[in-house]
């Protein structure tokens, strides 16, 4: 599911009060109209809604009643700022992904080994709720930072479109590239890609060499 | 500003595209009615909501034309899981936050030398883009593994709330805990915490020492 759907199911009060339900446990139609004091029909459409988008399942019991329950499992991250509006879903990652080795900045240390007891379970349920806030503190942090990069680097070029120039000096800071490559990797249009780049040599502050764009020292 | 005051603006598709235009430059409503093809009184009615949460503000130019931008750093994050649906809004964390120290589980490698010139702050907005990156994976690695906790958690106990048994033994796993330290902390209601508790020290998982509840061995 794309986070633009998702979002615009999520904009609805009674929708994520569904969820909230469905969350503690799974439910039947009369049970949630009853909670939230909105009728049946109300219900079953937010809930056709939700189950379209593939969040939540039905299934009938023994007494031939229709429950519903969350089936998904999912991430929503939206961040707003002066210089950047984005938005990510995604599923969560599987378990046999290597953090440790796969990040280059990041270090996570947690016990990985199989909890089996309960009290395993819970000492293992609880250091992960722990690690879920370290990493959201740690996210506001990046959040920030970027902020105030931004902000210099707005103050620096004195520019409108400081994404636009930030997104091309971040991609040079990895290497030299070619126009094209810079096109594909700020998703900018290409004469607008150009524009900027002669903007930047005119200042200075990149060069070309042979097909290549990089920094100038 | 709450998540729910959030996923409201959020939730409508055009007010996500003005807040996209606005993250690449400041802009006029004429300008974002001609790019959205919304008509001009439509624009000025997502603007006032956008601008009543805080999000964006406006200003006066020279030539007394009124223009918009967003003026708010915030981070919005959801998860929906079968034993969850969580939503927390937050403001950036402060540059002077020692995240090393502050985390018990985390670790971030990273320089936090003072970039100066143009080249450096590009490499460090390029290094601050692959940490967002690498602790988004990490959240969904953790949500991964937590959603498989809640599981094996739900067929060892076999009960429909596995959330509050959950909290309840994942809190006791912290150490031993009187009912109204549950009660607070899992925010159930006090007859619903004593009856788990109940329920949870008859299959002898945990036991009560003095006024304190704590995990059986």
């Amino acid at each position: 599911m794309d986070s633009a759907e998702l979002l615009n199911l999520l904009g609805n009060e009674n929708r994520r009060r569904i969820l909230r339900l469905l969350a503690r446990k799974p439910c039947y139609v009369t049970e949630i109209s009853e909670y939230l004091g909105v009728s049946p029909k109300a219900v079953i459409d937010h809930l056709r809604k939700l189950e379209e988008a593939g969040l939540i399942e039905s299934r009938v019991d023994d007494q031939r009643r229709k429950y519903y329950f969350i089936s998904q499992n999912l991430r929503l991250e939206v961040s707003v700022s002066p210089y950047g509006f984005g938005m990510k879903s995604a599923y969560p990652a599987s378990q046999s992904l290597d953090v440790g080795s796969t990040c280059r900045h990041l270090k996570i240390e947690f016990n990985t080994d199989d909890a089996s007891e309960l009290a395993d379970l819970a000492a293992e349920l609880n250091t992960l709720e722990q690690l879920e806030n370290e990493l959201s503190m740690a996210q506001r942090w990046v959040q920030g930072r970027l902020a105030d990069v931004m902000e210099r680097l707005s103050d620096e070029l004195g520019t409108d479109d400081t994404r636009l120039y930030a997104d091309l000096l971040g991609t040079l800071a990895d290497g030299p590239k070619t126009v094209d490559e810079l096109t594909r990797r700020t998703e900018a249009p290409n004469p607008v890609v150009r524009e900027a780049l002669s903007e930047l040599a005119e200042r200075g502050i990149v060069g070309k060499d042979g097909g290549q764009w990089r920094l100038r020292d």
